[in-house]
């Protein structure tokens, strides 16, 4: 491009068409419901919550009585309900499964494991679920305060049954759901020839042993679908119709709000009511506190390394901790690790260990060379936003199929957490750190990624209030969701076109025949009448 | 919703994070190559080239020596190429067009009618296009300039050809293709039991006869679509690659900028790399010039009639004219009329005819009551913008299925051209103006259609640069394009299994069969024996 800078110019004018544009539609509060899944998954719900309260929006979050991590604020209104677990029922779980990821060994049998995980982890949810449908006094409550939207994670069926129930549009925020059912339920097709089957270890181009693996793990993801669901089905069946299923209820929903965008995702087809905000949680930087900037100035040109294994996984076992003291004392950039185990006597200087760390403004700095993460979503895409190079150490849930997509772009080093050793750390971290092509690559994402028409919060907000002024978005509701399998595709059609096409074919075939024989009769009554 | 008008503030925030966006992404003036579609296609693409130019690109603008509507400007530069016709013989293929429309019966065979046209068309168009490929001169210059991209209208196949042998990456710029090449070429699914096939008459909720309907009419648009390409796909074939279709060279594009929306069209599969800017042609408005403003005002409360056929019909047979002279002068409406034919003697005084008309303008005007429109997609969307119910009269082209969405919507009706009688015209105006349904409905339209994000011109902008910033935007592009039809649908894969599990099958039952025998065989001995 040439001479003359005028993105200021540019960038007011569409400021002021913008702000020109919504003045033309003006927008009170509205009564937003929300009801969010527990875990990670809360914390980006919460940038959107806290954003719609600002807004003027009158927010109300549903919180169970024991929870890893949604809590109520200031910024929020919220309606505690109670559930049938104690916090340390919930804690064991969530320790089981975190005491797990550290020794059990990745491969196929992940797949199954990461099924029995998430099976344990959504039945006692499913159960608080329940409490919450049954407890009379909070449901009346909801009832009278006339929502006009829930925001809801479909990753657990209480939203979209609340929705139902309370008789108001659903949007949802989301990654995914397992087995790929928010595809299916958004009737979005995913030609299995170029869209990889999730922990099939495939990318959108595949050789044809990748596309037989792929089409075969398609089958076997239905067969998940329903053994993952099992529950959720007999939920959304005895609250809502019997034999109405899971998918059905889900795809009610007004609109997708994906936590995800196409320098994460292979491009694939997409529907009309999907809208994708992946990176909404890396919008807002900080400056770090004083001692911390301090630390990772000092790491000069070397730069420093941020550590974590996310919001869930805040310690290891001291034998693996002490594999990453050994590696980081051998290296001369600094890390900053949050970490509540216990430190080693002999712990290396220039690794600050912390409780909890600002995890993006951290990224966001200057200095930042490597990002150790686990692979969940909101860290990949801190990563992204900031452009740096990540070394990943994938534990459950998606985060194995989230670095595989790392790492084939370029940008990231994938190691095991079972089987590392400060050997291959360090070999790995002195790749990342040096080869200058993964710095390279995760630049060119991180341009791509920034470079869109609408901020991924904005384009949030404005999706929820579209669906409060419209009441839904049934314009962008394709009518797929009122053909059964056979009708979508047509097969009824075929069938009765074969079945004219036999008829006119034997027809034709039947009189053919019958003027053969006429003709031979005549032929043979002649013959011999001479 | 309820109190506390807050949409300034959030006008503001959004448009400071606008701002801020931009900033972070440096825009400068960069090369853009124009290659319009002669006639109404460029009307609206006249837009988004006069915005790149006032905002810093250097456009260039390629204008055949002769041509309808595409001309030089002081808003943009222009490349002046020969034709091998004249504008006499342009105007006589143009006339030819014109003459039938008022004579010929719609129907089935109007899909024909319509495929000869285009190809009428289309054809000399081809010619001009080969005349440009071999002006070394210009061509040398084009290629010495540097461009960055391309914007261009695939409708016709040059603007393709030119990004190929220049190298650079195309932006499509349509309201979509003969026979949905468009899709094809984008490889966008489109499932036949909800997505109409055009001229089918169908919606998205579709009987089984019309499931049918629609299944068959998409074979015969497989046949039409071959016959109508056929001159395209030798000039890819002879120019860019021998056996190269039009269909693969289009499918190289980087962008597609599609004139529709969500409140035209019926929702469906999209892809990562379209941008729907339906509308773009409505955001300018201007104040009327005052003797109109003084005669559409004096229509009182009755208010006034938009009547165009189009920027390429403005004329009709003197007794087609007299129906709706005669239709004119029995309603208290007014009415501004397009039309540069004769005028009766016993004109109505409520008509004022006008060779040109301020067509978005005058439908912005609060008294505007009822748009008639040939039903072009440029008025259609001036008629959504500014809340119009429509009278529709489609004469050509993609017309008669743009007029069928707005009638099944209930914002329009529709009479033919050739059998109008000055009573049924009455009858149809009274029932749009008096029957509030229409107006109520077309307010929902306009208000859901207004309601998004981005406005179209800002959009369509934004994309023109994003593809210059990045070459191209490859991280939307799906790896279906590299794949055939067999593999596309795993058909291969699918043989694969099948002659698998046969002869998995054949060789169980081969190795039971064995052993059965062999089982008997000593079954008989140790009778015989006994």
């Amino acid at each position: 491009m040439r001479s003359g800078v005028w993105f200021s110019t540019l960038g007011l004018v569409a400021s002021l068409a913008w702000l020109c544009c919504l003045s033309l539609r003006p927008v009170e509060g509205g009564k937003v419901l929300v009801m969010p899944v527990d875990g990670s998954h809360w914390l980006s719900m919460k940038i959107l919550v806290k954003e719609l309260t600002r807004l003027g929006h009158e927010v109300v979050v549903l919180v169970p009585e024991t929870s890893l991590l949604i809590q109520g604020s200031d910024s929020y209104k919220t309606e505690i309900y109670k559930v049938p677990f104690t916090k340390d029922e919930l804690d064991s779980i969530f320790n089981r499964l975190r005491e797990g990821v550290f020794k059990q060994p990745p491969g196929i049998e992940d797949l199954f494991v990461n099924v029995r995980r998430l099976i344990n982890f959504t039945s006692i949810q499913v159960e608080g679920c329940e409490y919450l449908l049954n407890n009379e006094p909070v449901m009346s409550r909801l009832k009278s305060k006339g929502f006009e939207v829930m925001l809801t994670d479909p990753f657990l069926p209480c939203g979209p049954i609340l929705a139902h129930i309370l008789s108001i549009p659903a949007v949802y925020f989301l990654r995914g759901l397992p087995c790929e059912l928010d595809l299916k339920a958004a009737q979005c097709p995913s030609p299995r020839s170029y869209v990889p089957v999730f922990f099939s270890g495939n990318t959108d181009i595949m050789t044809f042993p990748q596309r037989v693996k792929n089409f075969m793990m398609s089958f076997l993801e239905s067969y998940l679908c329903k053994v993952m669901y099992v529950h959720f089905d007999d939920l959304v069946s005895r609250y809502i119709e019997r034999g109405m299923t899971f998918k059905d209820l889900v795809s009610q929903g007004a609109m997708w709000l994906l936590r995800y965008d196409f320098t994460f995702d292979w491009p694939k087809p997409i529907m009309p009511n999907m809208a994708f905000i992946g990176g909404i949680n890396c919008a807002k930087k900080a400056p770090l506190p004083a001692d911390l900037e301090e630390f990772v100035n000092g790491s000069g040109d070397d730069g420093f390394i941020v550590f974590t294994l996310g919001s869930m996984v805040s310690n290891m076992p001291e034998e693996k901790a002490k594999t990453f003291f050994d590696a980081f004392r051998q290296i001369p950039q600094r890390v900053v690790w949050r970490y509540t185990g216990t430190l080693p006597d002999d712990a290396p200087k220039n690794v600050r260990v912390m409780k909890w760390l600002p995890q993006n403004d951290l990224l966001a700095h200057p200095k930042a060379r490597l990002f150790i993460t686990h692979g969940g979503t909101h860290g990949i895409y801190e990563g992204i936003c900031n452009a740096v190079p990540m070394l990943m150490f994938p534990l459950f849930g998606d985060q194995g199929d989230n670095v595989h997509r790392m790492v084939v772009r370029g940008v990231a080093e994938k190691l095991s957490m079972h089987d590392v050793s400060t050997e291959t750390l360090l070999a790995a971290l002195n790749k990342i750190i040096h080869d200058k092509s993964y710095k390279e690559k995760i630049d060119e994402l991180s341009a791509v990624h920034h470079d869109r028409p609408v901020q991924p919060l904005d384009l949030a907000v404005f999706w929820m209030e579209f669906v409060m002024r419209h009441k839904g978005a049934s314009h962008l509701r394709v009518a797929a969701h009122d053909l059964n399998w056979i009708q979508y595709h047509n097969l009824d059609v075929f069938g009765f076109l074969v079945i004219i096409l036999i008829t006119v074919v034997g027809l034709t075939l039947k009189c053919c025949i019958f003027c053969t024989r006429k003709c031979c009769k005549k032929g043979t009554a002649k013959r011999k009448s001479e």
